[in-house]
């Protein structure tokens, strides 16, 4: 627990949370500069794609993390990659620090501003390029929304596979900064299994091409690189895609537990066994009740968790994996087994589980961790974020993509209540060594950002984060894109030491 | 047409096509304090494990590309990761190069040596650590081969994906070097997609863990940067890799047309249509003849081009994704279909195809390309290298992986006719061009490695190639790792410019 050097000009209830965490200290020489500096800007840009009076600044102080606010330099809203290379060589040259941002639905507030950076968003950037069938390929720039890559390819049979809750807002950009995933990447894989290529715009403002439409590539994978590493390795401005082709037919099913133990010892199994449904996704009580207020899916109410398994292909394909999923369940004493009997019930399930972070955050604050463990930790990891959030005394609510070991427990608090908001957040963090120590990780979707900063140290010895912070200094020497995000803020390059010791 | 500075001290007749690739000038300093190395070197390895006599070296003199060989200054073969440390700590502090080795399958002379470097072979290190079904995961030590994998998990119903032609001498250490795929990577994907984890030693002997068991992580995706590095970026002495269920079922098709045009415009429209069957391999008439005579594989041999097309699953899944192959197949004309009827058949298929390369090699000398594109291109890349091998007067066999756009034109030409040599390396340097300008790229899963290091200033701009090489150097700072390949020999780090221009 730190003190916070930079104070916000805009101190809300919200910033209690982020005294937990320390933030850069505002450079007073960038400040200072304001007036000229958006003078410089106004000269690179069409005057609607600048935004500078603090009342229009306002929704760009935080993202989806919230628990932090800070009023930007400016926000530049670039229509053209050219425009997004103007920008990142003045700032370069100037020093000017630089935070990307798609829709700002970041969970790890990866895209909250500092008030020495201008803030560069993606949201005009937002034309469907190309689609080209034959390379199963969609060209897109950055701005464009998840959801909109899906509904334009969706009449001719195809989709693109990521699908995180917040589709129907966030940017591919932004998934591309975060790696984003959601229910259905069980069997598709994440962003960067359904990415081809980009563009993007260095920090001195030049412009590379990586990948394309062709399998694989020479030299080292920088695409892999770039993907995840939220916006500081450069701007990208546009993404080629994979499009794959729709199913012939989908259909969830719920399975219900007597404890959430035997749920995610089932899950476990279902994966040992080699079957990879499209969607395996675990609600334990507190969720299936707050879902099933909200949405009215149909979920049984007499269980104490639930799976919902999502299976795809002809009707035959789907009874058979069905019946081998059905004889695991058994073995773990499922309780009740739901198929969804019209396109409307499956709907209402999935808009149930879509919604839980939103039904969530009607009845009560809450908190989200985003750890993800080795399948075969499920149910004891499970057993031990219980024992930490009674030891707290909280609640808690999980509500996660099972099949792919990716937790989200959603520690309910009330904001009002400094001493209950101090033992979420030490909870939450109680909760993701927890699962770095099961031989998981901090993060499966939801990246970094500030929120997980402190706790790489617990993920990684030193010697890792230094490798990691070279191959960034590799991209962004002077550490202008994003700087206050990922890594914990002492240790930084200067320390860095690249010469083998003699 | 560059000069070759360094000159063998075993000069071959294999060694006159090599004259086409410029090699590092060894270094003569280090050479002369040979003997004190390997002094040095006895100190850190069993008498085993290092090789140091002329005889000795030779099987180490070259790799799978064959048309170079140098005899390295010594072979390690260490047994452990410490001992692999160890070398690097100690090659670091005396600036010794170290060429990495897994099985010398590679196809670009990724793993051949130099006279002044120390080879630090993996063979030694083949056991498999860890089969771990609830995580689908298998821990294995970088010179397991590649069949291993599969071999030590097929009776529980699993295997491992990416499957190399040289699948029974490949090591994963290679696979994971070189990014390798294989027939069975249309469904599946390259190494990159089934790789969890490595252990991995640095430049200056420190050991990192990178990934693991759990779905993505925190942090930039180093996992992604490492495999297909070339050994570039450090030696991994341990894979946690994917293992998949086999499916219940697996059959190969044959598919005969009247042009090579008309069946690649079947695998752009099979494709296009959003049908992934597990393979789809390609065979023009000289590769059906060469395969044919070799294997007894039942190919048709009246027909100008073959697609291999394999679909698995249950029988009515089979049945149903070949229906709708079969009515793309005849509406480019196909001519025949023969389904498998036996798994001797199947099997029998798969040799002939397997071998392609070897068979090729008993009836004339041949250089194989590994240039990809973009599928929408395939009958136009088909027929432009027809129209290139013609031009040069010579003869080609194409047998490739159709479906990913891989393609893997063998120009065939007489060894011992100088002007024929050189004519079939400048075909097939137009024949990578003609790929990267047809939107594609100079390799699928072969690599770089020497071949066609040359060739990257074609498909990258300097900044894009200058970019690489900083990557390369935030993990060894001094390019002592495989060192001369990749990148061309010219325009190395000491010109590049990191900081943002003024």
């Amino acid at each position: 627990m730190r003190a916070v050097p930079g104070v916000s000009p805009a101190r809300r209830q919200e910033d209690a949370m982020a005294e937990l965490i320390e933030f850069q200290v505002p450079n007073p020489a960038i400040i200072g500069r304001r007036a000229a500096i958006i003078a410089d800007l106004a000269d690179l840009l069409p005057a609607e794609c600048l935004v500078t009076e603090p009342r229009e600044l306002a929704p760009f102080e935080t993202d989806a993390f919230v628990s932090y606010r800070r009023l930007p330099l400016a926000v530049a809203l670039p229509e053209t990659t050219a425009q997004v290379s103007a920008l990142l060589r003045y700032c370069s040259r100037e020093g000017i620090p630089v935070v990307p941002r798609g829709a700002g639905t970041s969970l790890s507030g990866g895209a909250i501003p500092q008030e020495d950076a201008v803030v560069i968003g993606v949201s005009k950037l937002s034309r469907i390029l190309e689609v080209d069938y034959p390379n199963r390929a969609a060209v897109v720039q950055a701005g464009v929304t998840n959801i909109n890559i899906s509904q334009a390819v969706d009449a001719d049979g195809f989709f693109y596979a990521p699908d995180p809750s917040s589709q129907l807002a966030c940017t591919i950009g932004g998934n591309i900064g975060m790696n984003s995933g959601g229910a259905h990447c069980l069997k598709y894989g994440v962003t960067t299994n359904n990415l081809l290529g980009v563009r993007m715009v260095m920090f001195d403002g030049s412009i590379v091409d990586i990948g394309g439409k062709a399998l694989d590539a020479e030299g080292y994978d920088l695409l892999g690189l770039i993907c995840g590493s939220e916006g500081q390795l450069g701007i990208v401005t546009e993404a080629t895609v994979r499009l794959l082709a729709k199913p012939e037919g989908a259909r969830p099913v719920l399975f219900g537990f007597d404890s959430s133990e035997a749920a995610g010892a089932c899950v476990t199994d279902v994966i040992g066994a080699g079957i990879i449904p499209v969607a395996i996704e675990f609600m334990d009580k507190p969720a299936i009740d707050i879902c099933e207020a909200f949405a009215k899916a149909g979920y049984p109410m007499d269980v104490e968790a639930l799976l919902i398994v999502e299976v795809e292909g002809s009707e035959a394909e789907m009874d058979a994996m069905l019946a081998r999923i059905i004889e695991i369940a058994r073995r773990h004493g499922v309780k009740t087994v739901k198929e969804s009997q019209s396109a409307l019930e499956a709907a209402a399930i999935w808009k149930g589980r879509k919604s839980a972070f939103g039904a969530t955050g009607r009845i009560s604050d809450y908190i989200c961790m985003d750890g993800t463990v080795p399948l075969g930790q499920l149910s004891y990891v499970l057993r031990k974020t219980g024992e930490i959030i009674a030891r707290y005394g909280l609640r808690v609510a999980n509500v996660f993509h099972a099949g792919d070991g990716n937790m989200h427990p959603l520690i309910l608090f009330d904001a009002n209540n400094e001493d209950e908001r101090m033992k979420a957040e030490m909870a939450g963090n109680d909760i993701l060594r927890l699962c770095v120590d099961a031989g998981g990780c901090l993060t499966g979707e939801h990246g970094v950002g500030i929120e997980k900063r402190d706790l790489m140290r617990h993920q990684y010895a030193e010697a890792d984060l230094n490798q990691q912070m070279r191959a960034r200094s590799a991209f962004d020497p002077n550490w202008i894109l994003n700087p206050s995000k990922v890594f914990p803020l002492d240790g930084r390059p200067d320390s860095l030491e690249t010469r083998p010791a003699a």
